[in-house]
């Protein structure tokens, strides 16, 4: 068994018990983009977390070991993403990457949002001319320092 | 002279000028977000947009052609990006890639938001552990439909 | 289980059966061109569209589960495609991919045609200098607006 | 001068003029798509058809001949096009590549469409829905044959 | 079972019973050529040939089944090769890539050889410092047309 | 000066004087396919074949001594060529590597053909449905030795 | 002028001049090691900080405006580097990149070092049995947290 | 049963047991660097450090062969890290690549910094603003000499 | 059965039995340097060859066949090699890969080293400031010639 | 000026004069192989020996400079490279890498053969069947140690 093990037993028994993340969220306590995310193995889980997570979806015992250790992280197999859906957010960073720095460093001087005290809250937006969605991001900026 | 050459041209007078984005966005009258991706070869400037952008920077006449020309799009030079900064959105498509995809498909079903009906505001929330870079994405909901 | 191995399991049994694409397109009540992307693990399945599919290819129930799923899309083993057939497809878009770009931009302004609100008409053109494949494409045109 | 100069000189001649693509296909006596496509370096011109283009654009004489040489195609700088419009087309090659590979072999039996002998057409059309972009692409099938 | 499984089942078969691509030509009726092309997952069989193949290596039934369908081509596991016999006719392509297009089209024109409508036929020629392959290659020109 | 501008001098000269690969190497006293080469960057020339070019073209008369330097080899600038009728090539080695492998291996035992000690003939090959292009390759077999 | 041109100036006076990064770093009044970093287009520099490099290596007045301009980072031509010296801390992260990972994670959970506030200390370590060189990195341990 | 069957062994054996690095390296008798590395097939052990590993994990005997065996190095799946600890390390040699290399050869000439005469010792650097990685690494100075 | 199972059950007992590189090249008759590259899976082994092989290890009798059958070459999992004793090979190369071009050049004319009629030779070196390895290589010189 | 400069500087000078690199490397005062290796810009001259190169070429007095800093190494334009006497190098490590590090962690155990502490010498091989290239490699070995 290792943690890639755990993540496709998750899918399986989630595609089969038709749980939505949304309910394992609640079961964790947490919200449900950090959730997802470390059910897809990206985020390590504490005791209580994992049990929760183990006894949802009916996973032997020693899963929950997997799902308290660091994972490697990277969820993508191939480093241009060929899924539609993932792709989107790709091309925003090509299209955008170079706005996202000028912007943040006018800003806040030169330094970086941070991809680790990060937050992320993904909501339907209604929207007469088509539902939207809507995701709020927010990370820490970190600035370089001198030395 | 091609659309490379003005992007050259407005960061060289952008630097030599001292003009912030936030500036250039109110003589263009549009968004700081939607005006420096325009400004950096991403998007396409109307008339009006376009003489703002010449006077401003003192491009010559014929860069207005240029700006109201469709570029081809895509701001970086490599697929994985090398900036620090750029990087870290890379990143997050890579550990958070399959959980957007999984919270949309939960939420609206197979299909894609949009990268080109698409809305973005880029704001600095304070916060007594450090400021935070906070950016809100809104794009339409496009379903897959079967024919 | 997972989707790849309902695809496969897809594929095996039409070959072991030798049912046409045309005839699960009929049982599935779609056209044949998304019917067969969607048993290949690129579209998803409603309810009955799935049972059809299961019952017509002697599939385990669990199968109906998987083509429900919204599947991870992407139908080919490299970024540039080996085999001949796809190849020349790929071949039109580097040939006339600039070409595409400034008719639709002449035509439309700056914008997309839609990958998702498409369809596709896949035919035998009869010519007395051998038939020819004739392929309609048809996807909404997406333009991008400022803000 | 050679070949790419004389594509950077059509571009900047086009903008600068203020010439459409429909336009330069009058004088050519060509359908659009095609002439868009020499323009670009991607086909061969006949004297007369250099002429009208060189003409047209008012380039200097020895364009004509590197007009009738026979390009190096292929007009896209990566393997993986990053502009949206052009990489919505890649994409659906990456979605219905296995599609396409299906109803033809289905249809003619073991082959390829034609990417030379070859046309395509590209048209508005008018839906209350939003207009749509239309491609009607036609190749001959080529059967591999036994030896 | 798929395609490769039966290619995999042929070269088995092969290395156990000590049978030369020659024979299975000779009772496959076709050249050596083809027919090695073909149990390698290349060409597609008919009826009389894939049970030739199937009876010749003593494969189980179904093999003849996939043998029928139509495969995904393409031979080789990298886009640049490291065989050494398989390097070279890249390298030959690397060195003389530009000399056949010169040579073709200073003879037909624009165009391509076609790589379906094409024969080959390999052998051995005698030569006192030293035999020789001789690779005899035969291939449709394909004129690029107007319209 | 460098080997590549001398290439781009000669091609240049080339469109513009109107002359065929034929007609030079008549003048080099070689074959076509090897003098096309040559003069493309590829081979070495020798002093009264350096100096037939330097005439034939006008060349400046350092470019002789470039021309009699060995390159470095290589023609194509991507790893799979992009331009089609240089990729058909490609496409033959990806679908029929493995037979050249097999039938030069069944034949003459381990070993290459040697890519050196090579030439080839490039003829039309007329045919009533079609003319074809007509390639005959001879290469050493060069047996690896034990030692 | 770009930064590229400033760091390329920078170089070469430094060259010309004979002058050592140990001289630049007293004058700017900072580590040797951050003080390179930002000559070589890494860092930014602050008012007096640039003022102190233009007069050092006699840049043009301008050359100080890009010096405060944030850079596009990353200084290294490929993804996997050539260069011996750099290649081996290249080769120290694929040998021991695992090994840092599972250290940092057990000594201080999940999270990273950071490359953001992060110092570092380079020198000779005297040896008998050959000197050493001596690297000390110190960056902030920053947790992933739930949320 | 190979070496890679032995490191998932060991992993999967020290998620079981909740040992950790720290406690393996005093069973083995050396550093926790060293010992990481080891384990995770990236050093080869004596016959005693062999023994020990087995023991402590409850390996099958045989393993101790394979921890004995020179193991090919490189123990990350890309070329360009995924996991954000491991790119973290891979930034750094991006930003301060070239910076590494001026100030080692300003301090040595030419040469660079031994990956094999080298070590390492990663330390909690308790800091009130937020503990702190620190990692030392030195590695023999290895100078290019001329002959 | 096929030939990579062969070179992985050699190496399983090759580690198992504690056999040497020298004893297997004893058994076999030729070079420890051929020797080992045959049961990596390189070079062809004959009739006597392949038997020694197989009795030495206890290998199946099936494997006799595959070490008969001339293997597909290459021994690296990724084009720029990982492990730091073949990276150095490599670097050599990338160091001094125009230095051989040259130099072979500067005696010999246009042309190559075989890596076919080839052979090599590996030795310790005793040297009192640390023993060094010696590799004699030595490959038939191949003239390009004209046609 | 940069290196490279100076390096395309030698090249044209070395061909416009004929002169040798066996004469470079007299004037030097080092062997063929290091002084053709430092002249392509992968060494670093010393005071006298970059005056003689400057004098012997008749290079500009700044291009001394140059050949005393220590360059960017790597001298191929592609990882894997094109040129076939290249190749040739290339290919042999492909096919003996692992060999060589079976042979060599067999005799010496765990390390690598130095590519700093290294020479190498390359001879003409007189031989009735075709002199043969002889080249002399060799590296100080380099033991892993633990800590």
């Amino acid at each position: 068994m290792d943690r890639n093990t755990v993540t496709e037993m998750i899918i399986e028994a989630k595609v089969r018990k038709g749980i939505t993340w949304a309910q394992v969220a609640e079961h964790v306590g947490q919200s449900k983009e950090w959730t997802t995310a470390a059910c897809l193995g990206q985020m390590t889980l504490d005791d209580a977390q994992a049990n929760a997570v183990v006894t949802l979806f009916g996973l032997p015992a020693e899963a929950a070991l997997w799902l308290k250790h660091t994972p490697y992280k990277g969820s993508l197999p191939t480093s241009v993403p060929t899924d539609p859906l993932i792709y989107r957010f790709y091309e925003l960073i090509s299209v955008y990457g170079t706005t996202f720095k000028e912007l943040i460093h006018e800003e806040f001087g030169d330094g970086i949002m941070s991809a680790i005290d990060f937050k992320m809250d993904l909501q339907r937006e209604p929207d007469p001319k088509g539902d939207r969605v809507q995701i709020v991001m927010s990370g820490k900026f970190l600035p370089y320092k001198t030395y």
